[in-house]
């Protein structure tokens, strides 16, 4: 799971249905660069939208799209352990390598680090496919601390995490606990180098789909010793991925993909497209930081 | 909408499939109270637990087993409005008298005043039934403002909402900035008297599951003058209502009604059953209320 | 510890000094209703910003303005246990017949049951006059529960709580945990006539600084048994409650006091006086509600 | 404002109360090494829990075991801008080279843009001595972001900021946004080295109390362009940090200081020294990093 993966976003057309050549030239475009593969159906796809049909039909699409060389993680969580289990499969025989599994949520309350490992040790035992943790608390509400992260990773088809809480400390504490070889990738850009100096193998990042080089760079950057280099890289990329996560969301990601000459496109309600005031405020972040 | 409707739980065998006779058997259980109808898969009916077609199969079997009498009220809110819209359509087909939709909330920074208001107004212009507004931000971290809400109330077909936040100042807010005829429903037994006597027309309440009568005679006191006696009753069930509801989840709901000669049963993973000592908890409650 | 109080404001003159002569003449426009007392320096009163000669001060005059058949309740919770007691004593030596002790928060990880317990416990045993607890989580991000309260409510020296979380099924719980002569009062009017039909006996209201003869009207109205006029005075009552607590705070509370006659007067920084479209707006709601 | 500062805890004695000879002991322990200077009286400092005369008396001693080239930041805020600014006075005329001064944060609902910049200013304006913002929402729940930051950086007796929230990202947006030569300054060691990276200047530790080598090692590591080893030496770091704040809290910085040789002493009530389990898991950790 080393490297970056962008958790591209789902082209819809103007109906709100699913655009699938949209999907595979944005995936043209993207195999260009030297990404590690794509988040199909993560939080950026806008999979709490889809139904299974339109799952199984994004991911494969994707995974014509995309080389064998490249891996595809699919966004698989639900929040029931059965239907988890039935979408991860799904997604398997669409050819995922992997599959991205979001804390299940609705009744908070009810998610303790028992029911948690639980519930992923079921998805685990069952999926044709290695597993992935994914912590968003700012979705979800639900904010897996470090030892329940650690006790999942002895699970053997359990292999990473994706951790989107922002927490470096906390990215740490995975690292320190859990076994060996669990791979602990950034969540979002916003602590990538920072994650990366802390034992993180890789990122799943917003930014990757409007910055893909860039991202790839400050990885590169890192791994060749080059750090304040890639500091420098991060430091100057951050305002891009704030337009394209917690200043604009997927409706930002969006409209700055249709402006770098990818399918954004529209995003399906109850998310409105972004206003033309906010467009403009995304092309003059993306004109900063010379990426238009 | 006027009059107590439990919200029911949804019965699964020991598999963890529907349980469709389970779910008639309770329902004829019911049906010699004097309930004015029932709300098949809200929260308390672990919803989001279930596929597309389970709901149909719910709510067709609770449909036969409800007198036309009786509302049956189902629970259909979903995240994309798309969806949301698919989902009151097949309720609607089922034999629902109303839909009630959850506010959609994982994007919950995207989830503004406008934003709702466009959701809710096109799934009431596309529902062949009656649409009640449902929010609960304990479980979707998105509370609606009265504002919101009585905005959407003008819409000929958004009925009423079911308040769950527990906030009677806003309650009363929304009886008072809403249309006249759009009907308040208090959401918890926790402040179902206190919600009478601010406007509150009726209550949508995990109690009316274990204590139905009880909760009509509040209802009942309250209407004939009797204030007194409904305060007191409604103050000798809150522990009750705290141990299926706050307390024990879902898992406390289903123990409960066990206890009581309903079939309670197992909840879905990752929910967990309720452990022995917390089971014995409930039913000391149960005792105490004189309900076992 | 029955009947409304008025957690009382304390004057400033333009330079933000205290105005003694507007702190008594308020008061004595205030006696002139059935007021059980008052509450000087608890939230309302700005108590963080004064200093402990300035508190002394605003207890020595408010008593001497406070005819001796009516309570002064003084708040005297400091972060410090050792602090508390000696403000207590302070005041108590002004001439307060009890203590409301806010919790301590500063440190909210720290403040655990058992060490708010102890703080309680030392500071009543330490105080010459009662003790009443005081729970505010709006202000403090401490949220004492039932069990918390309920453990304190059997020292001898603590007497009753303000609790302000505005959660009634809460208030239930401490009115049927604790000892038996534990007394419980409203903290907001927004649930005051709910909470006196849960067992509270009295509210401390900032309402009651404005509509001083309709707060005591709803406690007369609920004790008499004509509930239905209390709950539609308490109706009425609910948009002024909230442009003086929630929607304006201290200085929407203030202004609304200059607009009724008293000397409501300046702010202290950082707070800042409401703006004059604000000022607009709360003088309607006054309109609105007969005050004007 | 460059280098690590530790903000140093406030030695009690048994009965609780000031002790200035640990407290000069203390500081020539740590005036061997190569410290920037000390925060005397910040959060660490049980700073509320002081009476002013206390705090005079804290930083008089202080100053006097502090050599002339080692800065006294003191810790000044209070809730009111009056109070803020006698306090900040006190601290100056006892020598502080500059003051901490945290937002106020009772009233949170009124701490708006432009009342913290208000307060601000008429502080700077007031201070004898330069002025540096404190946001630490873990303790007041009022988060100032990177714009009210900015603004309040061009001030010309508002020299920096010590940013305790952990969030690199909105770290670099107040480097990006400040007037040039605006300094930042880390408030936890959580997010030091990556801080560091994305230029701020240099760190408020709690850490630095027990680890001062180490925490200038990372500093000096970085300045030199040995990022590798402040990386690994941060990561270290990381579990003896998290065990002298958010874990254990000032008991656990005191207990680790106890076995470090230092004078630790007892908290103020109503906090509670560490209870003996957690002494050993402290000593564990500080054992482990290599520190006793």
């Amino acid at each position: 799971m080393k490297g970056v993966f962008p958790p591209i976003p789902t082209p819809f057309d103007e109906e709100g249905d699913i655009a699938p050549q949209a999907l595979k030239e944005n995936l043209e475009r993207w195999n260009d660069y030297g990404l590690a593969g794509y988040v199909v159906l993560g939080s950026n796809g806008e999979a709490v939208y889809l139904t299974e049909q339109e799952k199984a039909r994004v991911w494969e699409t994707a995974r014509d799209a995309i080389p064998a060389d490249k891996l595809m993680i699919a966004g698989t969580g639900c929040e029931s352990t059965r239907q988890t289990i039935a979408t991860t499969r799904l997604a398997a025989e669409a050819g995922a390598d992997a599959a991205l599994v979001l804390t299940p949520h609705y009744y908070n309350g009810g998610m303790t680090r028992e029911s948690l490992n639980r519930h992923y040790a079921s998805v685990a035992e069952a999926s044709p496919v290695p597993i992935m943790l994914y912590n968003v608390p700012k979705f979800t509400n639900v904010d897996m601390d470090a030892n329940t992260i650690a006790q999942a990773s002895h699970h053997p088809n359990i292999v990473g995490v994706k951790d989107s809480s922002g927490n470096i400390a906390k990215l740490s504490d995975i690292v320190r606990l859990s076994s060996p070889d669990f791979q602990v990738l950034a969540g979002t850009a916003g602590f990538f180098f920072a994650g990366l100096t802390l034992g993180a193998v890789g990122g799943i990042l917003a930014l990757a789909n409007v910055a893909p080089q860039e991202s790839i760079d400050i990885l590169h950057l890192y791994e060749t010793g080059q750090w304040e280099e890639a500091a420098d890289l991060q430091r100057r990329m951050l305002p891009v991925n704030a337009a394209v996560t917690a200043r604009f969301g997927i409706p930002g990601l969006k409209a700055a993909l249709d402006m770098l000459g990818y399918y954004g496109g529209p995003v399906r309600s109850p998310l409105m497209n972004l206003a033309e005031d906010h467009r403009q405020t995304v092309h003059g972040i993306l004109a900063q930081a010379g990426l238009v």
